[in-house]
């Protein structure tokens, strides 16, 4: 498009923007008039995307990381002409696709959900690399940032990432509007104040006039002839240019406008141009599978092995058969284990270094273009990641984040490297799947399982070896358990998963011999449970005694609830988990300090026949 | 101390952080050996600090960082003489003060627990803010970082924060060793690419020799003397320095040496010197109680009103009568209402922008110096500060953290703004209380009292407007809960909290209507919960009906099961929440969608009552 044209489809955007968000009575008009200029160049010039095709894999690929201004990206849609004027007045509204903030459960266009501020960039950085280390195809990832969220650390990880690895595919476009929410920014419309820091950081920077869209045209043209390094466009706008009554003014922020016709006249009327969008170069996926035959590592029963050594060998021998296997790694490799897939598959691995934030997004971005990803740090600092990974779930992304060093049972560390929420964050997740391995067999195979999962799946590792339990071709479907110990005698069931199964195992061994029969489960599907399982049990033994590496809340306890949440009689039900601050001791002295060792739940089972309370 | 005093204490550190570690047969050491000097010089000629009297309000503050090196840390206590070397060789053993990571939960010269990276300087601007603008006195604070940690982005986020503020109290030592836990660090000894990003952010930068004492020395002064902007000492050193087997080497992070006794000779041996430390400036605290007469708001029974509206103008009258009283925002204070406050005390108000891992960070370090913090974003956006909130409650920090917007309820803006995981979230935490108070009375005083608790204080408000439904001299103690509806003929137990008060009362009063009586209560205190009522309700109506606004998982239908999990006879139970994955639409279509609003409890009651589960 010419000059005049991009003028005229900026203010087409601008106008339905005022138009849909008027029509919802809510939504963020003047954050979307600002980047209208940035918005129509990119998509009449550079942006190379078949709308009909948006899983080509050429196409290009835009992420709007200032997710509340998707009026203007919905406008866009009607522009390219894949979403209609009708629907465009749907926004906001009950069964509309067009949400308050994008996601790609309903878009097909949509790579990732925004709209917590700082993501888009991150997740863009994952896209970029899959599009220069695995794709090796030349589509570009374009992401526009607001100004304000470039306060979010999450960001300065994306930079330091993208610049290390040379990502010139990536252009961020800086909306400076200088308006936050509340109000200014803390930098203004100092943009070298952005510029300063970025070049820092790596990156090449131009600075433009946002609403001068020949210069927008020749900054997004720098941007692609730009090499080796990742470009940033930052852009001088005004918050709800084009309408005098709000433009550049506090107080605006998430607002429709207060009179939209007028706006709209001033604007200069609807109009209705259509956008031809540039096609993608031709492309194909790399990652086809290589041969479908996973030979996953084999271990002897009574062997000791830990769960992360096990995840390591697993995750290598995955691989190995399957092509479209990606992992991360939070730069502790060498303690998840995550190392056994680097040494093998290096051109397959991604070292995000202190930064798990990137790292879930990076596994983020990777998921979009078709990579199954595995990320992993210590079960700890996935908390670090929390905000992303809830996105992820928004965005249906089919990540798998792994956490090693779980629990009390990790030892001398101390409470900051244990993970004892870990659970209890994983399982509030929408349609999230929990696994918690105790041997490697189990793991291994679980590992394995859970690539071909929906969602977020997130597997917990333990530090210390402990015995192979079962045969290495033992199958654990997701949703099922194991039943360890039973008879017809059983008074109780004891409910353990990871380092908890031996010591509930020790425990029914030392009960049997003073006469007391219990049920051991091993509940390695923590989300879903084994629901058949748990209430056979619950009907056979009158009483569930759970046993948690893990905080009390929200963990193993709760999950072997679920089965019962229907109105259906209930057992009883005892807790065993950590109750206190941990601190630094032995791993064995751990478990018994926090009441989670055999010793302790023969005693808490002992006191249960004493009072009666099992039958 | 003079040059040669200094190099042997430094060797001493690196002796005693050897010795202890090779006593704990784990351990940091060599990470502690990098910043000998460091530590050495600091303490030696610059640390302000009474030992015996670590509240003096005069005094520095020393926050190591990189938390792993506590061998340096409790080595250096040692050498300040308030550790023997008795205590020094307990380190990382059961029941000693001296963890694998510091905390000061254990020691009174530790400001904040550390282990997960990248917390430290964040905090340490919290403390920084709180000498600039609130305690008004010169006392400095010292952050000992690591440069893997650089990779964080709340790093970036203080950086930014701490410039923006003009912090030349504060000081961030970088550590430059080179090595991360896995292997290279990305800059690796590229001092300049550090000063750089930290130039940019606007800190002023000093490069040193870290294994320069002179030179060090020089840089402390000059961070000294810097005015109107934080310094950053970036020091480059080696990784296990002075020990030849170990220094500069690989696959040596996080072990024992391996020949403890050759090092120790290597280092010259031990020594027993001893530091005298700077007496601090003399220094009162200005935060005393103004008058201790609180004047909450009242509200009329009836009247219209968002929880967020009540807090806002009961933290803004809490404030007025308790001076230590401080607020904290992330540029969403319109939207909480936190900017009731910030307009009566902007100078106890500090905006944190759009950068909520900071905003954690300085509601912790204000803490530390006796200021009661409330920091406020979106129950949505507490999720990124997860990992700091953890590390938070390790500390046993006393904060009050307040997230709006939770839930469905929300309405249009759609999933990405909706808190549905932050009950479960913070239920996990250790000692942690959870507040979802349902009206503006209820809110007023709920905000009150949780001034006063221990650890992390969690309130949970909504965005939309509802009617009062409490009196303004009605109390509500935290562990309590309060039975709206109830008679001898109850045939089920309705447990609601927050939006979901109001649509268990309509449901009640329909399902009366139809001849069947329920119950009621307004669980607002979630943890802890009150299990006396819960237990009465139970025996009473022999099933549990819970309604939340939250994920199924570890929130308020967990909460209720608490007074049950010791053995006793349980109650049915029935949990209504939000199982799907919502969209944009009403708040009032989206209750109903969610299937919590009265129609749905009616519903579901119904069919209990048909299905012969309710007697």
């Amino acid at each position: 498009m010419n000059t005049p044209e991009l003028v005229e489809l900026a203010q087409q955007l601008r106008v339905d923007s005022v138009r849909c968000s008027a029509a919802a009575g809510s939504g963020h008009p003047t954050s979307s008039m600002s980047a209208a200029d940035l918005m129509a160049v990119l998509l009449a010039n550079h942006l190379r995307y078949d709308f009909d095709r948006p899983d080509h894999p050429g196409n290009d690929r835009f992420i709007l990381s200032k997710g509340h201004a998707s009026p203007l990206l919905y406008s866009a849609y009607k522009a390219a002409g894949v979403v209609d004027d009708a629907e465009l007045l749907t926004f906001r509204k009950l069964g509309s696709r067009l949400e308050g903030h994008p996601t790609p459960q309903r878009l097909p266009w949509v790579e990732t959900a925004t709209g917590s501020l700082g993501q888009g960039l991150p997740v863009g950085v994952g896209i970029a690399l899959a599009g220069k280390r695995l794709d090796r195809t030349d589509y570009r990832v374009w992401v526009l940032c607001g100004d304000s969220e470039l306060a979010e650390g999450a960001v300065w990880e994306a930079a330091e990432h993208a610049s290390y690895e040379h990502l010139d595919n990536l252009t961020a476009i800086i909306d400076v509007n200088r308006l936050g929410q509340r109000g200014p920014t803390r930098h203004g419309h100092d943009l070298d104040a952005y510029a300063r820091r970025l070049e820092a950081f790596g990156w090449h920077t131009v600075e433009v006039d946002g609403h001068d869209v020949d210069a927008i045209d020749r900054a997004y043209g720098e941007a692609i002839s730009t090499k080796g390094q990742p470009t940033a466009v930052l852009a001088r706008t005004l918050k709800g240019k084009g309408v005098g009554a709000v433009q550049d003014r506090e107080g605006l922020h998430g607002k429709p406008l207060p009179g939209p016709e007028e706006a709209i006249a001033e604007l200069g009327g609807p109009r209705d141009l259509r956008v031809h969008v540039h096609e993608p170069h031709s492309a194909r996926l790399l990652h086809a599978v290589r041969d479908g035959q996973v030979e996953l590592p084999r271990f002897d029963k009574g062997e000791e092995v830990a769960t992360r050594d096990a995840y390591g060998k697993a995750l290598a021998a995955l691989g190995t058969g399957r092509g479209e296997i990606v992992a991360l790694d939070g730069e502790v490799s060498d303690s998840t284990r995550a190392e056994y897939f680097a040494k093998e598959h290096p051109e397959r691995f991604f070292e995000c270094y202190i930064a798990e934030q990137q790292l879930v997004a990076a596994a983020v971005g990777l998921s979009t273009r078709g990579w199954v990803p595995y990320a992993s740090t210590f079960a700890a600092f996935l908390t670090r990641a929390y905000d992303f990974v809830r996105m992820a779930s928004i965005s249906g992304a089919g990540i798998n984040l792994v956490g090693s060093h779980a629990g009390v049972a990790i030892g001398q560390d101390g409470p900051s490297q244990m993970g004892l929420e870990d659970l209890a964050m994983f399982r509030a997740v929408h349609g999230s799947t929990v696994l918690y391995p105790c041997d490697a067999n189990q793991t291994a195979r679980l590992v394995a399982a859970m690539a071909d999962l929906d969602g977020i799946r997130y597997l917990r590792t333990s530090r210390g070896k402990s015995a192979v339990l079962y045969g290495p071709d033992e199958e654990f479907p997701i949703g099922g358990s194991k039943v360890l110990r039973s008879s017809d005698r059983d008074r109780l069931t004891l409910v353990a998963a990871g380092v908890t199964v031996p010591e509930a195992l020790a425990a029914a061994d030392a009960l049997d011999r003073a006469g007391i029969q219990v049920r051991v489960i091993d509940l390695y599907s923590v989300k879903p449970v084994d629901r058949l399982t748990l209430r056979q049990a619950a009907e056979d033994t009158g009483c569930l005694l759970t046993v948690e590496d893990h905080h009390e809340a929200g963990g193993l306890g709760d999950a072997a609830l679920d089965p019962f949440l229907d109105g259906r009689p209930m057992p009883r039900l005892v807790r065993l988990a950590v109750r206190t601050m941990p601190g630094s001791a032995a791993p064995d002295e751990q478990l018994h300090a926090a009441g989670i060792d055999a010793e302790s739940i023969v005693a808490a089972v002992q006191l249960l026949v004493e009072q009666a309370v099992v039958r």
